[in-house]
């Protein structure tokens, strides 16, 4: 009753969307399909991006920050649309902004593996401060104590990503860099020195979590790295679904249109537009976004 | 006579070096060579890199508070390490900090540049911001009228820097990506279909200028692309002939020890120290990194 109560007193307020820059947007990307008919506000913390190499307290206080902003535009709820963020400092978020849900992407994307996975054996690549956090491993043993969890940072990818560079022969590079030997581990040698294909435990990971929301841009070069068989989760879609269960039929709105959003960036519009484009997906220009300061 | 007295006022005090993270350590040791005896106190501002991607309004902001944070140590120089904001905010960083030289890294980059060219024709390449800022095209050509000047964004040589990936196939990979159509230009092709080595201002730049302070990690691998012909210009060892002539001998340590350093960085103490080490070629350990806030 209470949380019925809750979501409808923010029926008409926008969806607010927080991201340490350009990467959330494929998750926004997501919400288009699944949440048609509501408001976003995204909001792009550009000047002090990335998060992903930084220390905990500094990306829980930026968060906290960029979270009571966007509270001030009446959101009726928020999705902290950056893995890094949520590992950090979603608690926090949580307690500040007491009246509307907060919404994380690890859960969705730890609760996605944990159903997807058959051995038990779960690869995730993320930025190097999620990685530090260990909030995927706790996240997806919560759920499944018995899973094995190996985890990589892979920080060059955000990089490509911003950069275009996506696909081609660096992204591939890159993508067997960090994926090879987990996906494609030496055959174990028994001190007989009989070469066995080891045990279920020691071999690779049926299931890869992409834990940072740009990894999703670079899917076609992991793919070729992991092969056809692995099953590769991007968390963005599982995050719409559980924004829409959160919210409820009360919280939704009843707009039948197509959703419209508002962009907000702490720094330079014209490279959010320009990089963002590829990420969303669609043509943003420097004019669709508004520069703020935090 | 007015600039010895200032400088003989701070005679004592430490030589300050901004840089945005651990790029500006490539210049320090270049200063322990050269300006042994003194006592430098070096900034990375961690929390908030890289400024190679931000907006000019918002890299100069940033520099300006680092600049007053050093200033308070009682410094009696100040080097900006750090070509985007060296680029962004000189001019602004003098006027603030009036009492003492502030040196930053992009002119005497191009004074060495324009000394060791032949055919005129220079290559640069820097971050996004500094390559759209064309302080390099302008520092160039204000000694040099006639010089051609080539400019291209690297900015992917960051993260590999960073990453540690500064040699192996990725960063050739990058390498080729960034240099190899700028110092291996197809050849053209005339009209009447006769291929031409065009003329010599269509040929490759004879002098390459590493315009961001994580470059020279990088050196190996863009060596391998330009060739060995080329000069490449490091500007770390000329600032420090420009600090050593700015300072003059009045404003020199009289010490003849070691140089001393402190080091203060606005986040993460552990990272500073791993990748820095790489960066200043000896081991810092977290302990002898100071966190500070701007």
């Amino acid at each position: 009753m209470g949380s019925e109560q809750t979501a409808r007193r923010f029926d008409d307020g926008p969806i607010g969307v927080f991201d340490s820059g350009v990467g959330g947007l494929t998750v926004l990307k997501a919400f288009h399909a699944e949440l048609s008919g509501e408001k976003f506000i995204y909001l792009g913390d550009t000047a002090r991006l990335p998060y992903g190499t930084k220390s905990n307290e500094t990306v829980a206080r930026y968060a906290l920050q960029a979270s009571e902003t966007l509270a001030g535009y009446g959101i009726k709820a928020l999705v902290v649309a950056c893995n890094t963020a949520s590992a950090a400092s979603l608690p926090s978020i949580r307690e500040r902004l007491s009246g509307i849900p907060v919404i994380g992407v690890i859960e969705p994307g730890a609760e996605v593996a944990c159903r997807l996975t058959r051995t038990g054996h779960i690869g995730v690549i993320a930025t190097e401060a999620t990685v530090r956090g260990g909030a995927y491993q706790d996240a997806i043993q919560r759920r499944r104590p018995d899973a094995m969890v190996s985890v990589r940072p892979a920080q060059l990818f955000v990089a490509l990503a911003e950069e275009g560079l996506h696909e081609g022969p660096i992204a591939q590079a890159v993508a067997r860099h960090y994926l090879e030997s987990l996906f494609h581990p030496p055959a174990a040698v028994t001190k007989a020195g009989e070469v066995t294909g080891g045990s279920e435990k020691a071999s690779a990971p049926d299931t890869l979590v992409l834990g940072c929301t740009h990894f999703p841009m670079l899917v076609t070069a992991i793919r070729a790295v992991v092969g056809h068989a692995v099953r590769i989760v991007d968390s963005a879609a599982t995050t719409a679904k559980t924004v829409r269960e959160t919210l409820g039929t009360a919280g939704l709105s009843s707009s039948t249109g197509r959703s419209a959003v508002r962009f907000l960036a702490t720094d330079g519009p014209e490279r959010f537009a320009r990089v963002g484009s590829r990420f969303l997906g669609q043509t943003l220009s420097p004019s669709d976004v508004e520069l703020i300061d935090l």
